[in-house]
Order: C-alpha cells, then sequence, then structure tokens
C-alpha cells in the first residue's frame, strides 16, 4: 500500500457518515477516489430509489477525498460547495462514485465525480457532479 | 392538519432515509418545507462537524417537499438537480433545513434552501443552496 | 465617495466587458453591489429575451465586487465557481443585479446574487445565484 | 449540411448577443456543439484575462445547442439553470467551449460544457460546467 493510500484509508475511516453508510473505499490513484455502497432499503426515497442525498453524499466524499490524495502533509480538505445534476433515478444493487481532481491548486482543488448505479454488472451513469475542496492546515479557518 | 400537510408528511413518512437519519419534519406552509435532523455523531466526517452530505440530504429533500406542497394531486416532485455552498463548519445539537419555492411553475420547481446549525438556541447559517425540482406524473419519465 | 466605494468603482472601470456592455454600477454598501444595464437588442438571444451568458455576467460581476468591497488593501476578487437558476425569460428596459456577501472569509467569500427585470417601473426576479470568490494577492496564484 | 447543422447554425444566427460577440459555431455533431470566440480586448476583466461571464456565455449557449441538436422539430431550448468552475485565468487567442448532451430526456436535457483557451496552437481547460436545458412549445411556458 502506498503512503497516499494509507492516509486516504485513515481518512476515510475516520468519517462516522461512512461507517453509518457502509460505503467503501474502491479503486484509489493520486488525483482519484472510488467510494462504493451497497444498496439498502434504509438509502430509499418514496419510489424505493436512492435517495438524492446519499447520491450527494458519495459525490462529495469521493471529490474530498481525490483532492486530498494530492494535498501536501499536514493539509485537510474542506468541501467549500459542490453540485449535482440527477440524470436519472438510481436503481441498483450499488452506487459508486468515481472522482477525480480536474485541476489541482495550493488551496483550491476543483473535482468532477460521476456516479454510477450498478445492476447485473451494468453500469448506468446516474449523477454529475462538479466540487470546490479546499486545503486546509486548520480545519475551523476559512 | 390541512390537505397539504398531510399531503408533506405522508410523503416524509414514504422515505426511509429520513427514518434511517432520524430527521422530522418542521414547519410547514405551502410553498415552505423544514426539516429538522438532530445530531449524532454517526452523521460525522473526520473532524466530528456534521458531513457535507448529510448537509445536502437535508438541502436537497426540503427543497422537494416544499415544491411538492404547490403540486397538483398526482404529481411527484424529482430533484432534477442541486448545488449548495458550504459557508462554515456545521457543530451543534440540530441542523435546521428551511426550504422555500422562489419560482413555482408548471413543471419546474426553482427552490432555495438555507441550512442552519443549532446550539444553545442560537441559529448559525451553515449553508445555503438552490434547487431543481421537477413534478412529475409517472416517476420513470424524464 | 467612501475609500471602499472608491476602491469599487476604480476595479469597475478597468473591466473592459463591462464597457462593452454599458453596465454601470448602482447602490454600493459594504459587503454589497448592485449593478444595472440597460436593454439593448444586441443582447437577446433568439426570442428577443436577455441571453442568459448577460445575465451570467451580472451575477458574477456584483457578486464579485460584493465581496471585493470587504476584502483588505492588495487583495483582488477572483471567481471560482458561480451557479444560477433562469426562472423565466428576462423581458424589459433594465437588468439590476442585486449581490450579497454571505459570508465573508479569510480567503473564501461565499455571496449570493438575485437578478431583477425592471419594466416600467415593476421589478420581477429572474434569476437567483450562488457564487465563491477568492481573495488574491497575485492573480494568477491558485 | 445537415437537417440538424441546419437548424443549429439557423438558431445561432438569431442570437443578437452571438453577433455582438463576434461569435461562431464551430464543429456539430447531433448531442454534441462547439462555439469559438476569438480574443478581443472588450472581453476583458480587470487583468486582462477572458471576463467569466463571456466564459459562462459560451458555456451556457453551446450547451443549449448542444441540447437543441437533439429536440424534435418545434421544439426550443430555454436553461432552467447552469454551473460552472473558473479552474484558471483565461488568457489566449481563442476560446472553444466543447458542450455535449450527457442524458438526453422528453423535457429535460442534462449538459456538460468544457472551455479551452488556445494559445499558440496549445489549448488549456479554463472551465468545467454543467447545465440544465428545457426543451419548450412555447417559449414562454415554464
Amino acid at each position: 500500500m502506498n503512503k497516499f493510500q494509507r492516509k486516504i484509508i485513515h481518512g476515510f475511516q475516520k468519517q462516522k457518515f461512512m461507517g453509518m453508510l457502509g460505503a467503501r473505499l474502491g479503486q484509489l490513484e493520486p488525483g482519484k477516489c472510488e467510494i462504493v455502497l451497497p444498496f439498502k432499503k434504509a438509502f430509499t426515497q418514496q419510489h424505493g430509489f436512492f435517495h438524492g442525498g446519499v447520491i450527494a453524499t458519495l459525490a462529495d466524499n469521493s471529490a474530498g477525498f481525490a483532492a486530498y490524495s494530492l494535498m501536501e502533509d499536514g493539509y485537510q480538505p474542506l468541501t467549500i460547495e459542490f453540485k449535482l445534476n440527477l440524470l436519472t433515478p438510481g436503481i441498483g444493487k450499488l452506487l459508486i462514485s468515481r472522482a477525480k481532481v480536474i485541476k489541482p491548486g495550493n488551496r483550491i482543488f476543483h473535482c468532477q465525480a460521476n456516479i454510477f448505479c450498478v445492476d447485473d454488472n451494468q453500469e448506468q451513469l446516474i449523477s454529475i457532479s462538479l466540487a470546490t475542496i479546499k486545503s486546509s492546515k486548520s480545519v475551523i479557518e476559512q
């Protein structure tokens, strides 16, 4: 395991919300992060689809860790803002969010995350998102 | 209880993800919806703040129900897209998202949700968001 | 004229695109900026309405100057990202964008701009927008 | 020239704002649209870079025409909302916005536009954007 992978895994484990959902890390590369979430009934909205909030959570988080993978030691990611389009209802066994850093910076990282729903090994793109992540020494500072 | 309130409450109860989080409805008016979420450790990111995904979930959902409150019978809300700025870390006992419809339409509802963190009865604005909600007869259709 | 107003006016005059459009500054307060644009046929899209790009230009720029009004000497505003909802077609004699800083920061300013179309002294809200503005010593640095 | 290309070209020519800027259409394919804008001093902000509003205008418009290329006869594109990240200052001889429809729909089209700045035949990605475009029979209806 690389140093940057250890950093991501360590950071991910500290996020209690990821534990509550049962999300896990997928493929990790410098500037890229995949988060995988198996379907549970508890994740649904009124029609039985993945709730938009669950999709947004993966989008935000995978973008944050993609940025984190490129940050210098001692810096932490903080999401400044993000936005997502929900292309089609998410129905399937698994959500996968694939994020990558489009433009790294000294302090500001621009990221894109595409979220797929997987069923019977078929992947369908269900959401596209952009996020702005800030590297921060002190987490309170803005 | 008004007819529109019953509709919102009924729709909210069908969202299993709201039940999983322990979110509840607050004040309801035509075109407005409040969702309240008491803090749990399970909602946190790596620094113990409310996770951005939790905040996004409330933003999306309160906007959707604000729009739903103005929709004709037989129509359901579907989020087309939303975006949020995270102004400052969310630390406190309670999250409250207050959404309102800025512009209702025949099919498209433009909404804004402001999310507050409450501690010792002090409210702090921690996120602002815009959402586009579609009214849909059939939920699959786009 | 206050010092902060002089700063805004000076910055505005250096923006050649504002000159090309014929936009002018409206009311200025610390953390707030109004930009006004009289209608020209040259600003229209295919149906004779104000082009979305014109509306976006005012939204972005008024947010940037609202943030600039709160920045320390020697710092310049740079837009990191912005987003806008177009509520209804813009038809009228004048566009007014009213921006305010929702959350100032050391480096990051979160702003909202509401854009109105004015006709026969009636104002109609036609767009809502959020913008993230960065204060920067060197304009190239990110 | 194909029927869909004629439709795009015809729609583009009716946009007076494109004429004012001197923008022209680039490559056109079903679901894709390129818009090209040669640099003028009149397009700049305070540091001599392409103004964010100019970049936003290309992003919005190329997305709209990409969606339009897939719409049935008698339908017109209307932008519901869009958002863009500005990755780095735009300096160069040419802006090119390349939009494509990520998910077409009956009424709602989700699009992405990437905007490049060209200098000495080198292209640099300077902005990424997402847009939601609606197909509309009557342009006023929403």
